[in-house]
């Protein structure tokens, strides 16, 4: 029973619809657990609240148990709503890179709190752009997820990457940062603290990752003088994708170490831009290899071009 | 610039569209490598033909090489497309018992013929249906995928087995199996041979499983005689499927060994459907983890029910 804004303004007119977002409706969410005010200090220029409709809730994490042969556990942990602007129509990339800047720090403040409970194992930050990227909401806005657990998914890229440092000695992301700065042809943005870059053979067509020049593992201890730098290599990079591509949807995914592990060498965070031009199908699902059209390399030129493309 | 009849059909009206599956077009695909005659003889009620745009080509595996700090390999394999039958708008499930039968012996053949080449280390049998599911061409159709390796969701599936059947020394879907026969609110169609079931703690709403009942591990070792039953459980599945949610778009994968495995007492082959009825997002994308609003309990009372429901 989750409100859908697509599916809300296709039968009853885009006039049929309050967005929960806009200043004004705010008793239509949840009060506020962290909020910035607008130049004016009459409203808020930024809003985080519990989501409505939460993945995850919290309570007293009891653990497994069994239902007949099957395990099962109790999805504790906590489901926030990062309202990134008290605009509607203003995407991310349109932004102030002072205003992107809040957002991100606002991520960073909203992980430092929520991982004070032990319990708490991992915070999965994202954001979902476009319908086809399972947006249900266009006003601008991310998710901050706690997990009681570390994702499987995180695991695994995780133990990859522990895997390479014991064989190399060094980190894969840092080594991948050193590869693409000297061939160049993948890197879309960068600045003196970020490098955005098509990954090789990506799986997704102008998938593109946003690497911090120094490593870290953790996210939410990434420096303060970093911030700014980040807000304008996200901007760039987001403002290339729509520039290139026709109504893009995206998913964007803070990769990070889980929040009670400590500082690393294996491991470095990052973000992932995945835009969703095709619909995964069932040679992905069942191999979990992807069959990719759009090599890194062509995606980067377009990129770089500046150019409109019809795909 | 694969066709794309959805694409095409929006832009030129239907009649602007020449589909490449039907009977008297067979110039547009490459040769049948397979085809079962037409009960008067002089055409096809099943086709089997090379994609015209293969994921994988034939070719001499000259196994693995560097490109900078990264690994690289050939797309070696091959891409097969099983032309369901003669009728462009005959859904899977509405064709008869036996012609459904002939499309699943004709996996069996296929796949059979395929994994004499020594190259050949998987064969990835699967249906994209609907728009959704990222089908381009409507005209029923599945897909015959071989592969120089194991796809890495095949090899965690069976390590999951493995590790299941050293634990407990029994399948874990022979476990399964024996517990939705005792719980019964999980099934949705069964036989002798074959069991469908909405999976425990399934990803998404609606999936379901067609299980054998009878251990065994390579779905192409499957005796002639369960061919029927196969064929009799996947149109009731589908039909319910059908029957209960507005426009179906699912994929369909055949979960099976590597062709050159030996028959193992820890694998049991099957065959996973999956309804998509929302996008995979940015959790689901970051974590591996997958909200599910439809519980399988509920998914198989709706499914047995006959009723139509608006999700």
């Amino acid at each position: 029973m989750r409100p859908n804004e697509f599916k809300a303004a296709s039968e009853a007119g885009d006039g049929g619809y309050k967005c929960p977002f806009c200043p004004g409706n705010e008793s239509c969410t949840p009060p506020a657990v962290y909020s910035l005010p607008s130049a004016d200090e009459k409203s808020w220029r930024l809003r985080v609240v519990r989501n409505k409709y939460p993945a995850l809730v919290p309570g007293k994490n009891i653990g497994g148990r069994t239902n007949g042969i099957y395990d099962r556990m109790d999805g504790i942990g906590c489901h926030e709503v990062l309202i990134e602007s008290g605009r509607h129509d203003l995407r991310l990339e349109e932004m102030r890179v002072e205003d992107i800047a809040d957002v991100m720090r606002t991520f960073i403040i909203r992980t430092r709190e929520i991982k004070k409970d032990a319990g708490v194992e991992y915070v999965m930050i994202f954001k979902n752009h476009g319908m086809h990227a399972g947006a249900s909401l266009s006003h601008p806005h991310s998710q901050i997820i706690a997990l009681p657990m570390v994702p499987i998914m995180v695991e695994e890229e995780i133990s990859g990457a522990m895997q390479y440092h014991r064989a190399k000695g060094s980190c894969v992301f840092c080594d991948i940062i050193k590869e693409e700065a000297g061939f160049k042809k993948r890197v879309v943005a960068e600045n003196d603290n970020f490098m955005a870059v098509e990954p090789y053979a990506s799986r997704f067509s102008f998938e593109t990752w946003l690497l911090p020049r120094k490593h870290l593992s953790h996210f939410e201890d990434m420096p303060e003088e970093l911030v700014s730098d980040l807000a304008s290599v996200l901007k760039k990079a987001l403002s290339q994708l729509y520039a290139t591509l026709p109504e893009l949807s995206y998913n964007l995914i803070v990769h990070t170490m889980p929040v009670q592990a400590p500082e690393a060498a294996h491991y470095h965070w990052h973000i992932e831009i995945m835009p969703k031009l095709s619909q995964v199908a069932g040679f992905e699902w069942g191999t979990g290899f992807y069959i990719n059209t759009v090599s890194p390399e062509d995606a980067a030129a377009m990129l770089n071009d500046g150019k409109k493309y019809q795909l």
